[in-house]
């Protein structure tokens, strides 16, 4: 039974990925685990509150495991309550793939549509520096998703951003003939790649923490110093590269936001909202899809706390 | 001689459109004239000293004059001192066009590629009502700028802000496939149409100012009226009514831009955010488009006062 | 035994109104029911642990039950822990209006007085415009409350709240004589009418949810469109339509607030202000009326978290 | 001939009030005097171009003067090219008063109002507190404006802002039952007083500068000091003060308006709506009250730059 | 065992000074108590399930208790749950000082530090007024924390934060030689002076409560008028008493943290960054000190919320 | 006769250096030069009426010119009217360093003494590091200024900032221990040094204009890619790299003034504080030590506009 079809009252019997595990200690004075289980379909707090055995060997994050549980409810989420629980085997012949949330297109076709991108490029300096930048960060994109907790918290949610901006980002510069086309492939490819170093994930697409460079000096600023070395390395044009490094440090447009310069050419400009549109679609859909019609979400955090519609004019991915 | 082309400490002979007129008195407390003079690539400043004549009567704006002038400096501005005026005559056969700027396609074409997108809907009643509203306001449509002096302050500039909004919303429908087309073409087509009477222009695209009702509701809450009145005389569904309406009041998006809501489906958000790119790429490329490369340009104060570059990579439309 | 007077560890017996009750399950897997109940003097969280019977058809909101139960605290707060329900009975004899927190002033004294402002108007197309919208929402006005949660959030809230207004604007029109006072007694009479169709409330004055139009518009846009419609079909006047409109438009005063325009009448700036005087004094009178002299509230949400002060020379109403 | 009647292009002869005076040198490097005069309807710029005699000597500020002067324009303002002035005589029996925009009610009448409004107060100890600082500043209220440029800054503007403030104080403390008169009242009178102190104003009400404790600490920290001081030497009760002081603290509401606290008691709230409304009244009736109807006023600075609408349902005091 | 060695699953057999206590009810409807206990490693929260006794009497805030407990976790904390309590005894021995988390050097050095530099001011009435100041408030200022929660929250906080200070304003001036060191030094042994009547606190130097005066006037108000009272009754320069009034007014620099006037001489202005300064390398030091290198802190909320970084270049004092 | 001593209607034979020169146009249609002339005293505006000769050719920024004019008043400004002008020649022997605002210590011996910081760090590293950045900027450091217009526009006024900001580090960790010295040294050192990068400054320590890279990176970012690429080519610890390009990323300490990250560690929360100290101490400096005491000054644009107060407890450097 998927997560999201759990019903309070209920007793269930499945396969869940663990996402996150702590041994805690009960108000009796007893030893319990408290998990985070997932499956595709979202995630579920769980207790075993008989825990026994060597509690910090079993069950680990990345494991999926076996469950007989009753569903109950804890302010205003459903829990499982577990009862019996063991490690998936072999004979089982669980999917792993059906408990991640993955981006609905494979890695390898979207790797090689940013290689079809790339090679629209007029310009071989552009060529050159954003092929080099992105081959050095193949094995890292196939499965990183591109937040932690927000738009594209999923795996491969990296590359499947910088798609679909590079579909809107083709459909605008035919629109709006002022735009360079190759410098705007290059900023949507290149604007969140140090993500990458930014936060450390999991093949499964989890971001587990943020890195010492991270935190010290963000993604936008670790991703000018890459394109700054490797521009170098390469002798791209330093107009070029200067640009490109613009680019990257203004696409979050506000100071607040870490922009310190706002964009001073119009394809920055273009960046920025190509990049809102992508993550603000992304985070409706993810609200709005499950509802039925007439209805208001919940406030959505990451959308400023707003209770979205869903007409019976919606429409979902 | 265009006047872009004017330079300080030449003479000048030329015709130029009235843009506006003031009598006022001189230190010497005689009366002059001073004007706004305009062309097809600009403005300028000119003072007529010695005015003689009614001078309420001459020269008044949407004329054609016919000025023999020296070319001066003002502060940090070219001005023309006026040494003979008249008016144009028809054996002048001066072309009216020449002094406006008007959007680079033709009206009938736009009114009609509007046509085109109503003719795609699929909801007969989404179609009733924004086809009854854009014929209800053809005749200004047809040469009303969008604003006074921002984005699109050109003749037909409202018609040429939907035109190229509306086709983003047809690229971009095609990307995200949680956007209904017939909400979002309906947005694009009506969200600004109230400025037809916020805004009192001329047949030349010139604001010259804001109406009473305008100034006490504003756009947004007018256009709200005038959907809501149209959609019931026309037995429209209540709630694809109450969409448009929801799109209209929230794509200003901030409160302080005049939105008292954000929007609350998805259709209302892309709204916003086409809405933007299409007034950017317009400053934008206003203020870059005469720069030499690799040049910044002035402060432009729609742009947050931000002086943009002209990269050797610039394109402009 | 009244709700503010229930002490921690005693044991109590009394009628309360279900205000809300939710069926949950506990940690040892059982249901239970969480209660609000609540009577004239303030509400309080109950439990009844061992639940049995339809609970969903049971002790629903709006009913009267009987309990009895043991007091508890939990947190900061009292609580019962019920030992007994039932619900009331013909013979109980209970009187439902004990129950709810009412407005000091009868509601058809309340509607009257604002007929007899109607009545002092001079003008007759403000007397016909303010009538008619006034008796078409007479059914609800009577028990409507004010809010869902802030000042005035009690049955007949929303007229105690227009008399207090009415009175001020009368005084303050007989001080400031740059006031039209037909246009203030409109305003006052007006501006919050259509918070009426912006919530649901049950004839007990409890707001219970927030309507489809009334988030995706909000109460002054529908006033706006209301006052519209309505004075065109009694062809009034328009610019005094207008105004009226200008008013209701602008009385929350800040675009965060939800107004797009600031007054531009001092008819509208005073409404503002006397709006801001009546939510003020209500909610500064519940907060301190029941505390003791020389000490502070606990802070206070609605009023930006100040703790507020009741000195030896306070009064209460 | 009034100075609001004065029209371009026409000579005028009459007697103006010198506001300011500074000796200049013009562009042909000869001396000039720059004045600003005025009447009781407004202020208008001149020139005495052609300057004899010792120009320190003549025509200060606080004489009337006698001028003939041809009315120029300069930008938007009406500006007056003087002919010939000489200073006024006592043969000329001009009435200073009608130079000196001062408040429509005499001043000692006021004071006596405030009297009245002392002598009703309950508590011997607020009577005896107000009584004693509003007699020890006597001689200034009597002439003081309320302000440098703003609201009241007319001659006994002070005096009348505290007029009217008392009058809405005791037609609202007759409304909200929960407001302390006594308070309230003290409130009104004490709130800003310490302006007379803060600003040095000429006994023509018009203020020159600010002074030295004005700027470093400003008069609410002044006020304070001063009802501390004032109160101690009168022994009264030390709530007593300590509330006054309170009020007078937090009567400009926000931080950023000079007020580290916000009212925790309700007379507090109410003295800053009641100041708020005075001000508000007061400014608004300036800028409407010479406009014809159905038009906009120029941007009003004070008024947060709007402009405001002057209907055919206006009034004006 | 120090608090901040508790590891969960054990059992600890300790002396610890009760800094709260409350009795609360459980679940099951049976009394118990909730403690926070302390020494000078920290805090701990505590259970005691199984009270007996007169709960009111026992174990108050101030007296030191020795518990037997076994370790617990909460959520993200340890607790403990109490297994044995009895209040400590004479033949315990236990020295109150290893309870309390007291500034690292001795008070009346500290008190003789001012003193000293009091003794370098060159101006006597300067020297006399801050002299007289002090000295009033010598008893309290031997123990009183600079805080309820933030910086310097222990005890003899205050005086350690003014002997900081001090420090810094001799190094500083020496370096910016227009500052004058009288007026620095006034001003900080003076600036937070009056928090002795803001805050109530034990001789422990924990805070308990906020005064009635705080409350409504704030320890800038109340330091501002004490210093005015005490310079007239000693006749000091009114220039000089203004100078340090304007400058407690000023040191918190900006509206919102409670300056009305930010700094007009440099003394302030310095003041304000010294004040700074010390608060944050307590803030900054506290946060770091017990962490391994190359870690993040927690958000620190003292420190708008930033996670701090402990690299292996870091020093604790 | 210095610019700060010249008196409207005065005549005046000096030397001045030409700060910027325009060629503009009268009104009466002839050209003239609109000059900047400066000393070490201040700036002066200076118009030749009768220009004759090659005007672009002669007079120009840079060079000494010989003037007799008039000492004439526009607006609030003292201006000159030029007579008579030539270039300064040989048998003149003006010195040069006259007239060029320097800071007031050797540029030599303000480097030697940031060697001496350098000498007494711990780590090898850092002095390895802070040695090559500084070297490879010596000859600009030797006059650059620290800004365009702000604090420490002089010649050397980067190495004078630096100078006593490296004086109040050394001051301040003595006070507290949890800094390390080293570190923030090389913060100080290091924080502006890309200014020399960011602005285009003449050897008299005039700023001209930003360069390409200032404005589209500016020289926070510019810094940090400095120091990663120096670091790395010299083999340095890539903590210590990391922890100074966090304290550049961070001195501005808010996202609006340029800093994405706040500080994370102690050195670099107090580099911040003692960057504005000596900004702060020394435009105060700047503004008061030319004032009479007991005056205020105008209102100072880089201070928030405020009006310093010059007490007769004040001292200047």
């Amino acid at each position: 039974m998927f997560i999201k079809d759990l019903k309070v009252g209920e007793e269930v019997t499945a396969f869940y990925l663990v996402k996150s595990k702590n041994v805690k200690t009960s108000s009796a004075n007893k030893p319990y685990i408290d998990f985070t289980l997932q499956d595709i379909t979202g995630e579920v707090n769980a207790k075993l509150w008989d825990a026994k055995g060597d509690l910090e060997a079993l069950y680990n994050p990345g494991e999926i495991v076996k469950v007989q549980a009753s569903v109950t409810q804890w302010q205003q989420s459903v829990q499982l309550k577990i009862i019996k629980i063991r490690q998936s085997e072999d004979s089982d012949q669980v999917d792993y793939d059906n408990f991640i949330p993955t981006a609905p297109i494979d890695a390898e076709t979207m790797y090689n549509e940013i290689l079809y991108y790339i090679n629209k490029m007029d310009s071989a300096d552009m060529k050159k520096l954003v092929l080099a930048v992105l081959e050095s960060y193949k094995t890292e994109l196939l499965y990183y998703p591109a937040a932690k907790s927000n738009h594209h918290a999923i795996k491969s949610g990296l590359l499947y951003h910088i798609i679909r901006m590079l579909r809107s980002a083709e459909a605008l510069s035919g629109i709006y003939k002022n735009i360079n086309p190759d410098l705007l492939y290059a900023g949507v490819i290149l604007h969140d790649m140090e993500k990458i170093n930014e936060m450390d994930a999991t093949e499964a697409g989890v971001v587990e923490t943020y890195t010492k460079e991270g935190q010290l000096l963000g993604h936008i600023i670790m991703g000018i110093k890459r394109i700054d070395r490797i521009a170098e390395q390469l002798n791209v044009d330093s107009e070029l590269s200067l640009l490109i490094q613009h680019m990257i440090l203004s696409h979050h447009y506000e100071p607040e936001f870490g922009s310190p310069k706002k964009p001073l050419i119009p394809e920055g400009e273009l960046l920025h909202y190509i990049d809102m549109i992508d993550a603000r679609m992304y985070d409706m859909n993810k609200a709005l899809k499950d509802m039925d019609d007439e209805q208001f979400t919940d406030p959505v955090f990451v959308l400023d706390r707003r209770r979205l519609y869903k007409s019976k004019y919606s429409k979902s991915e």
